[in-house]
């Protein structure tokens, strides 16, 4: 493992996607990630999907590449190991991922005075400390009142965590920009980001916000891409394909593909719209719809899909979760992201690693999560200098595992 | 302006969301972000939603805080100002991002023979340099057919273009992991990211693969969050709420605000499930739902909120787009992330900065989209020495604007 940024050394304590993910994040790029839980798990330690004996696929998926370190946060012995694996020395340590309160072990002050130069990230549900997840800042930022069918005005929820993995993203960048910063004038500092603020700040950049308060709020347009052309539609054979006109490039594709330039060309003719233009193909987008979707029922996904690529279209299929894990090859070894791993606990899995592809620096295969407690022994002694028979002692209370 | 990244110099020539959020993220952090577009504006130029007038929410929203060289891409000389650019000196600079393909003009080994340690970030569609967009890539990895009504089997996309803002944050991770690296060892790279990868990676992250792999691929589970408690349910005044009991702590406070322990218990012991075990709240849910739906559709919102909140309920109301933008404080001057800005083309309106807080550094006030071409004057200048006469010359001929 030669990564990017092998040599940093992050200690994580936190559960769940947005933290453990920024945690992965950095650890996938060869930083080496210490995620220090309680004794049995944290609150993510069983969370679904399960495998058939309960091991959490979704706590080995979040924290492949990490060493686990597992204490009796409950004590006061367990606490103080944290607080000094957090602050341990090394110039490119000192660097400290959370979302439990920073009160207590976790008090920023406290940490400081351990290390002056600790950077700090805690990651809140909303900026005044106040409990949210994913759910509840979707629901807040508007996004499921405009999701679905235009036909119900029942709120729609998003099934990937959205919010949470645009900030677990946004830990990385946080930790990135605060150690960049460090090492230019040797100060630390306490990062703060809440998830509500992610929600809230995206739905200002992508314009949702101004458009209400001009009196034109979004409204639900089901599969449509808003603005432009692109929906889904259904084939001969009852596959569903996605295909975007977002570009005058990729909108020539299409029509050409399809062989309708001159039936659009005639429909934007009787609308009173140039259809070059992306704004117009939206407002012609039932009439673009009725000349497009025929052509797509007319022929199997099979026959249609050479025809799509042959002009450049861009397009895809709506694949189900069962074909993209058993039948993608980019979903599998072929593509050099993914690597065949044995997983503790699970067995033989396909894992991601991280997509970013440096040229100056081989791909870092990505590593299984560890076994919860796997380096405790391992890291107490690199990082403390614990020897062999103080660390059996500290077994033997019940503090480290 | 004194941000974290406050003397980082990075020029950006790109389109849509993920790039431009990319080097906004940069931007809004303090880098000195050049944005280069063709004269007349790129491809995102004019992308909805727009104002009356026609100018574009959507491009002033994720290019704030950014200067603007416009130049003819087109011609030559265009392009060579813009390699001069992309490769000036700076020991904080000779950053450039793009999701154009890294030929001619882009290509690495040219802009490499310019500046040797030159950082490209090349954005993708697919790893191979195919097409994708966020929703031809949500198509793909699975997930709209397992969101939304149970009862269909109809793909239902997501709206927020959740792909491309992960994606988007990613792009800054990338910068920053490589300006770290060349700082350490002089060298430059290309890094290369694809869009299609992202989703790829998280869907496998997230334990969406490997569960299909096992043969339980996720089914459609409408607006219930999966594996523990939490969905929505109207209020006695028609409101939607969405409540969730992931963590014992918080399904704890849930049945405690609405009285409704004794009652859990009960359900629990007639299924024969440990309810304190977030799974089997899964399992159960149906039930619970039984319980807890009646008991918030016989409250009003007014009366329900504080209920919830004395108790510390992880909840939240689902808003309109419109009630975010016009009554909620969160989003607005009152949240020291936001600001009210004087838009060019828009005139008043509210932006949000970066969520990060950084405590060594005081907030940087979210900046303005600039005008299109409004600093190619003063970049060629400071950037390339060019004169005020020459400046005038190429802008008679049509090379800059």
């Amino acid at each position: 493992m030669n990564g990017i940024l092998t040599g940093m050394r992050v200690v994580e304590a936190a559960a769940f996607v947005a933290a453990p993910l920024g945690g992965m994040t950095l650890a996938q790029m060869g930083a080496d990630v210490i995620r220090i839980d309680t004794l049995g798990g944290g609150l993510d330690y069983r969370r679904w999907p399960v495998t058939e004996d309960g091991t959490s696929l979704f706590w080995c998926g979040l924290n492949k590449s990490k060493r686990s370190v597992a204490l009796d946060l409950r004590s006061s012995a367990g606490r103080e190991l944290a607080m000094a694996l957090i602050t341990a020395p090394g110039p490119d340590a000192g660097l400290f991922l959370t979302n439990f309160p920073p009160r207590g072990w976790l008090d920023h002050e406290r940490l400081r005075a351990r290390r002056a130069d600790v950077i700090q990230l805690t990651l809140m549900g909303d900026r005044h400390g106040g409990s949210a997840v994913d759910y509840t800042v979707n629901a807040r930022v508007g996004v499921p009142l405009f999701t679905g069918d235009p036909a119900s005005e029942q709120p729609v929820n998003h099934v990937l965590p959205a919010w949470d993995l645009i900030t677990g993203q946004m830990v990385a960048v946080g930790l990135l920009a605060a150690e960049r910063h460090r090492r230019r004038t040797g100060e630390g500092q306490h990062v703060k980001l809440a998830l509500q603020d992610v929600g809230l700040a995206v739905v200002n950049h992508l314009g949702f916000v101004e458009e209400a308060r001009r009196g034109q709020p979004r409204q639900r347009h089901g599969n449509e891409l808003f603005g432009a052309f692109g929906r889904d539609f259904a084939t001969a054979d009852g596959q569903h394909v996605m295909v975007v006109g977002l570009t005058g490039k990729q909108w020539r594709s299409l029509c050409e593909a399809l062989g309708v330039q001159e039936e659009v060309d005639r429909v934007g003719a009787q609308l009173g719209l140039d259809l070059a233009q992306e704004g117009n193909r939206f407002r012609a987008r039932r009439e673009l719809a009725g000349i497009i979707g025929p052509r797509i029922a007319a022929r199997p996904l099979a026959e249609l899909a050479p025809l799509l690529d042959a002009a450049g279209v861009c397009w895809d299929r709506y694949q189900s979760i069962e074909q993209l894990a058993t039948s993608d090859p980019e979903c599998s070894p072929a593509n050099p992201m993914f690597a065949t791993i044995a997983q503790p606990g699970v067995g033989e899995m396909l894992a991601a690693g991280i997509p970013l592809d440096f040229s100056g620096l081989e791909r870092v295969a990505p590593a299984p999560a560890p076994r919860l407690g796997e380096h405790t022994e391992q890291v107490l002694h690199e990082l403390l200098g614990v020897p062999p028979e103080e660390f059996g002692r500290l077994h033997d209370q019940g503090i480290v595992g």
